[in-house]
């Protein structure tokens, strides 16, 4: 089992794994040459595309994990909703959702809808070998933040509106972008991921008592379908999982896939996103890691450079790398990770460089 | 004593206090008309302009304290740095800082190269009879970051970068600007002020170990002058400070004119900012008010209703409202405010409505 998928499960690793959330994208050269001219979403769609962009930071970097090459707006588009993405702007919906007939134009997800992930995640499973592959998608909250506002949004503010003021339509909304998100990691899972990612980027926006009540309910739905689905139940073997060389053979194991749940921001709400059943808790750099273990319930914790440091001089990085190695020993299992996604304008070597100190401490 | 300066000093109140962040602004229509066709920076530099624009919240909501209509970007232009404020992008600097030699061209602040200021403080203290008035500045991680950064920034990587990387650059230049807001805010206490409010807008970007080694020291520097600046203690009487009819008599008395700390997103650094020496930590939305009460040594708070919640329809607000009235009894003082600046797009009727209420609770 790889030392990635034991720190998931909180088990002694070797060395502490390492990868990093936007490893595969701008920071990288060979990835603007190989998207140039291809528009985000068309990206997405071309498994052999999706698959050599994947690989790409783990060739390099040698990272202990390969996250799929998608974006959280994917499954929306699939299912048919107006959504694109704007270079320079990102996601701009067509129809922002106001009401409840907003909410029931949002179709449900078939998977044969995303028939080109669950082929880029099968050609990855067999490129990768022993390298796991993190699926990953949004949680409600950011996906309802960007239908209701109508793409990126500093303050949220018809979102909450929406929430506070019309929560029957709220939940609504959440049920089914809960569904199409289960439906999306299961694909994933059934395809051969390794684990998931769940990313709720702007739940960090929200009180933790709003977050209990407006969201976490229709997180943990997700996380308790990724182990619950009764159609995927069926000849679950912990041990399938852990066995690269069986992985094409696990469509129907998908119970153990350990699941993260990510956010910015959430230095108020870690003990709740934990409560929401993921396997490890995301950390951002606002909170250290042994703070941050205690507030998760005993959960493995994933996290938490600042991906800022990574523009300062090396002996900062290496004390900043030093220090989270050091407090991630306080939780049963450490990923290291940024505390955000990696910024375009990081000098990839940099990255390496991380990774190759991480793994020697 | 008004009730808000009872709140400050942690005295027992007949109403819980109430203004606004932002309150003089956009979501006034008569604050729109004023406004018309003068640009932003040119306003603050008129006092009758300045004077109109602090009443007209105080006129229409009938808040307990107003605040010096201003903008953390004006003690800079005063003192010689070249930043112009930009509609529709907020502050652009004409040189950011890169190093020591940006440092050194950030000149200090001489009081009269505000005497604009000074102006529309003694003009309010007479208008507003027995309503405080309270003056405000920036602290230095957030002015350091506009400087830095060149304007307004997502992210503060050039800000960090500079922090993490030349430590020496970086407190050299808070330095400067603890020296330029100590001035400022001195100038305002001289002309009248009841009370201050430091700003550290972005402080929230930061771990609380950062804020501890990098912000905490320039922010108490500021903290301490109110209170310790020696020219000015001489006929300090804590009754004068309270007695409206003699403010225009206390130029010499600043000592006891309470301190308000605000970030946004601190979570994180509610305790930190409490060390840092105001009288009052404002809290954002993020932390319920027993809950910060706790984290602040004993201090009375200020906020935290979300500015987004005003979007909402009257009995969520109201429900809201009564939540953080009761849960503001757990600190020794409470005054109501928002979690951050009134939005644009606020119904002022809304607000008014919410002085009526929490003045009825």
């Amino acid at each position: 089992m790889s030392d990635f998928i034991k720190a998931c499960r909180g088990e002694p690793v070797e060395r502490t794994p390492v990868w990093f959330m936007r490893q595969a994208g701008r920071s990288l050269p060979e990835y603007r040459r190989i998207r140039a001219g291809i528009p985000m979403l068309e990206s997405c769609r071309r498994p052999e595309l999706v698959c050599e962009i994947t690989l790409q930071p783990v060739r390099r970097h040698g990272v202990d994990a390969a996250i799929l090459f998608s974006d959280i707006v994917v499954p929306l588009v699939a299912a048919g909703v107006g959504v694109d993405i704007v270079a320079g702007t990102g996601p701009v919906v067509a129809s922002p959702i106001r009401d409840l007939s907003g909410v029931a134009a949002v179709p449900p997800l078939a998977p044969e809808q995303v028939s080109y992930v669950d082929e880029a995640v099968r050609l990855l499973v067999k490129e990768l070998g022993a390298t796991p592959l993190i699926g990953f998608a949004g949680a409600p909250f950011t996906l309802a933040s960007y239908l209701i506002e109508g793409g990126p949004s500093r303050h949220h503010e018809k979102t909450k509106a929406l929430m506070y003021g019309q929560p029957a339509t709220w939940h609504a909304l959440c049920e089914r972008l809960a569904g199409i998100t289960s439906t999306f990691l299961g694909v994933q899972i059934r395809a051969g991921v390794s684990a998931v990612q769940l990313f709720d980027s702007w739940a960090g926006a929200l009180s933790e008592a709003d977050y209990r009540t407006y969201v976490l309910p229709h997180s943990k739905r997700i996380f308790e379908s990724l182990v619950a689905a009764p159609s995927l139940r069926a000849g679950r073997s912990e041990s399938l999982v852990a066995a690269p060389s069986l992985r094409a053979g696990r469509s129907e194991s998908i119970e153990g896939v350990p699941s993260i749940h990510f956010g910015v921001g959430t230095a108020q709400l870690l003990t709740a996103m934990g409560d929401a059943g993921p396997d490890v808790v995301g950390v951002d750099w606002r909170t250290p890691l042994d703070a941050a273990a205690a507030l998760v319930g005993g959960r493995p914790v994933q996290g938490n450079l600042d991906p800022c440091v990574l523009f300062a001089p090396w002996e900062v990085i290496e004390r900043e790398v030093r220090r989270i190695v050091a407090e991630g020993k306080a939780a049963p299992g450490h990923i290291f990770n940024l505390g955000h996604g990696v910024m375009p304008e990081t000098d990839p070597q940099v990255l390496t460089r991380v990774v190759e100190l991480v793994h020697s401490l």
